[in-house]
């Protein structure tokens, strides 16, 4: 379906808005372009300035807090690509999406709550959203948060 | 020696088989080629679509069993190149191998797990094999599995 | 202040030598040069052969001290980059930086220990030292280490 949409038009179809790109933390940059290549910084769950939740998948985040976490990371990202590339009508296509899930050793469901990360790309850019995808737990993210997601596409 | 070998005859001596490429557990793809470039999702041990082994390595998986898990990782990556490029033999290089393992904090031997799917690798590829790689211990992984490893390749 | 340096002087300004390139524990390369792209193999906070430090982050290693073993890992790197690309001078910019912090459920300052890495970086390269960024905190880390890196650049 949104295969016909521009991204833009497949976002406001989703009652969705690209957030300003957050700064990066450190000496370093949202995303760095070289060469037809971009790699986005490790993004998280950041809303308004605020951080959207912390805890961890396994004890007191739930599946679906998770997700909705995924989603806010992955919108986060795509503001760093938007604003790097000059618009995401500028990309041609994505290469790997790693997802970092702050989680407990018995926790089995990482791919359940990156999902929602690949599904929302999968919308906003229709068949160009195709991507590679890496989900793993990890013992704990940056200011706590619960999931953090890294990407990467080309121009 | 497997210099002279076609990955294919190369596996052939090693009595080995690639697998079916296992269908990517949800909106992503299970190997994403962009110009001559080959990023291969995180692959888990799954064998004949079971999952081989679960639980931790410094816990309930000896370094053996992680070893096993490391090689169909591998196996199974190998399977989603192959079918993501029309067949090994187009493969003319690699470039990352990440080896993801399930650990407890106090596992030390990350690289003897993931070195078995290193040593698999040049032994189907030869010289071609030569990749860099990432070893890290991880809280928890998808399904429960005990090992996780990317790969990338060119052609 | 860099940009008018070498990448040599910069780090003789800062007092600092490149190590021996750290010899891969393994079936792997220090670092894969394909196409004017350059893949980094995870790098240790080894130092003159031993490691550096063992231990995690919100337990026994303090931010000092795992910010010290980002700053080897990085110099660490650099070896590798350096011995792979026929010196520094090679490299035209950087890629990206993912930094593998062992820490407690509970840690929050991933950023701050990577960090220390990011800032030597651009001391040594100036403007040409840009790169994105990934942080995360792992459960354990190859023979006990608190920090590893993994660095990409572009030649």
């Amino acid at each position: 379906m949104p295969q016909t949409l521009t991204p833009g038009e497949a976002l406001e179809a989703l009652g969705l808005t690209l957030p300003k790109p957050p700064a990066a933390p450190g000496s370093f940059v949202g995303a760095l372009v070289h060469g037809g290549q971009v790699i986005v910084s490790g993004q998280v769950p950041l809303h308004n300035g605020q951080v959207f939740a912390t805890g961890r998948l396994g004890d007191d985040i739930s599946i679906e807090t998770g997700q909705e976490a995924a989603r806010i990371c992955l919108l986060n990202a795509l503001a760093q690509l938007s604003h790097a590339t000059g618009g995401l009508d500028n990309v041609k296509g994505f290469g790997r999406m790693a997802g970092y899930v702050s989680a407990t050793p018995d926790f089995t469901q990482h791919g359940a709550v990156i999902e929602a990360a690949s599904e929302l790309l999968v919308q906003i850019f229709g068949d160009k959203g195709a991507h590679a995808r890496c989900a793993i737990g990890v013992a704990s993210l940056p200011r706590g948060v619960p999931v953090e997601i890294e990407l990467t596409a080309f121009l």
